[in-house]
């Protein structure tokens, strides 16, 4: 790989969207640190709505280094074709087809809320693929309040006319405060830094699937949380504790009932305390990686 | 100093126990690293009953460095005089008016269990002598289920004939698991690894005055939490997600109404959370408090 080519691949604001064809889908993807890996690669898992372009360069591009990371679109997000499955046990078989099209037999996972429930079904679908999973502002099968827009402090943001695009993300991911307001405008400056090669934004189809996949990932089947004790993969669950997309309770459910998991909480922080205190959350990942 | 003393010194297994006169009593402590310090000291407050020799010195030891560490016995443990106050608010009076006399004007906190809830209100009742605090395995006023040593499954340790001095200890500290077990004997190897210079252990004088301040740190009065509210410091807080003595959920609480506090726990962990995980515990310390 030439010195042009690798400093291309060293973030997320250069690297090309590439795709792959696999016995299911073709998916779109980029691959951050090409050729300098040691460790397993970490593989990236979306939010809501989320595509390529929602991973913010500041998380993704200091994990590069002795490992490679890979953002992975599911399928019918951004370029990936297919259809957005409305379970998230149909989101893992993308995942795991992408992983055998890609030749990865063992790999991190970092799995952002809607990613980290993928993530999960992951690591109990094929337990020998994931080393390690990171599980941010996420939820258990059987949790409870997850992204529910109908509620008032939600819909508040949604529906006000002055939120926007970036604007509205902010609001949905950031608390009120100040210096978390700040963050979010950092944030969103840094996801708009990509220039072209972008992917098509998610529409109402997205949003309305994977909407379905989370009140079908709230049901209580069985014993509450026993999936969880099966997942024995060392784990760090993060959250912020005024997330109220999926409040932190979600995220001590976690650690009280995976038999291998470090919680980590953030205080004055929401959905998207990974972005608000990336310094922090890039060293933990670090450390927990490591 | 010279080398000898500066290698006594550096360690909780060597250091000599101290002696200060103070305008309230005459205390007990122990000074590590004394003299190599560039950064605030770390005032460590101790749990239910625990005396100097408590202190794990692989906690403590590897913290000495850009700092020094000062471990506390509060009035009426170990060679401390007087009586040990029934209210936590009694016990935070001793801590400044150690404080006082040692000339300490700007300390970091390290609480542990009793010695978290006696941090809290020397950080409200001063302030400005608190520049960081790590509240592990504690709870704050107005918390729940704190030290109910007649619980089933505290009893069920406290009363079995074939546990007796450490090993009640690991018992009350650690999980049944066979590595938190394993963990534990480690640790009551290192508590014991002192020769001489031993502070007295404490008698059901300490542990009755200190359990009703447990019972009182338990009261409600006025808004639950708002305290909290006012400690602005940068908190860690840490604990064991099956701890018995004071269950997580009061570590969730200090998270949530801190506005500047950063939970950790760690799995298949109990009080003794700190002992368990200490190489984590000293590397996530250091990163807070550098």
């Amino acid at each position: 790989m030439s010195k042009v080519e690798s400093a291309q691949h060293g973030s997320n604001i250069t690297a090309p969207t590439e795709l792959v064809e696999t016995r299911l889908e073709k998916y779109a993807y980029r691959r951050l640190g090409l050729g300098r890996a040691t460790a397993p690669p970490v593989l990236f898992l979306q939010h809501f709505t989320g595509t390529l372009d929602n991973w913010d360069p500041a998380v993704t591009d200091p994990l590069v280094g002795s490992r490679e990371i890979i953002l992975f679109e599911n399928a019918g997000v951004g370029r990936s074709t297919g259809t957005v499955p409305d379970t998230v046990s149909g989101m893992a078989k993308h995942v795991l087809a992408f992983a055998d099209a890609m030749g990865l037999t063992r790999v991190d996972l970092m799995g952002y809320s809607l990613g980290g429930m993928v993530a999960q079904v992951v690591a109990l679908d094929r337990p020998s693929l994931v080393r390690r999973m990171i599980l941010v502002a996420t939820a258990p099968e059987g949790g409870e309040d997850i992204m529910h827009l109908e509620k008032p402090e939600l819909r508040r943001i949604l529906e006000d006319p002055k939120l926007t695009g970036y604007g509205r993300l902010v609001g949905l991911f950031f608390t009120g405060s100040e210096s978390s307001q700040a963050a979010g405008r950092a944030f969103a400056a840094r996801l708009q830094a990509r220039q072209g090669d972008r992917e098509p934004i998610s529409g109402p189809q997205v949003a309305g699937a994977q909407i379905a996949a989370f009140r079908a990932w709230e049901r209580i089947e069985g014993e509450r949380f026993a999936k969880l004790r099966r997942m024995e993969q060392p784990c760090l669950v993060v959250n912020g504790v005024l997330d109220t997309m999926i409040p932190v309770r979600n995220s001590y459910w976690l650690g009280e009932h995976l038999p291998n998991a470090m919680l980590l909480t953030y205080p004055d922080a929401g959905h998207g305390c990974l972005f608000q205190y990336h310094e922090s959350f890039v060293r933990q990942t670090n450390l927990f990686l490591e």
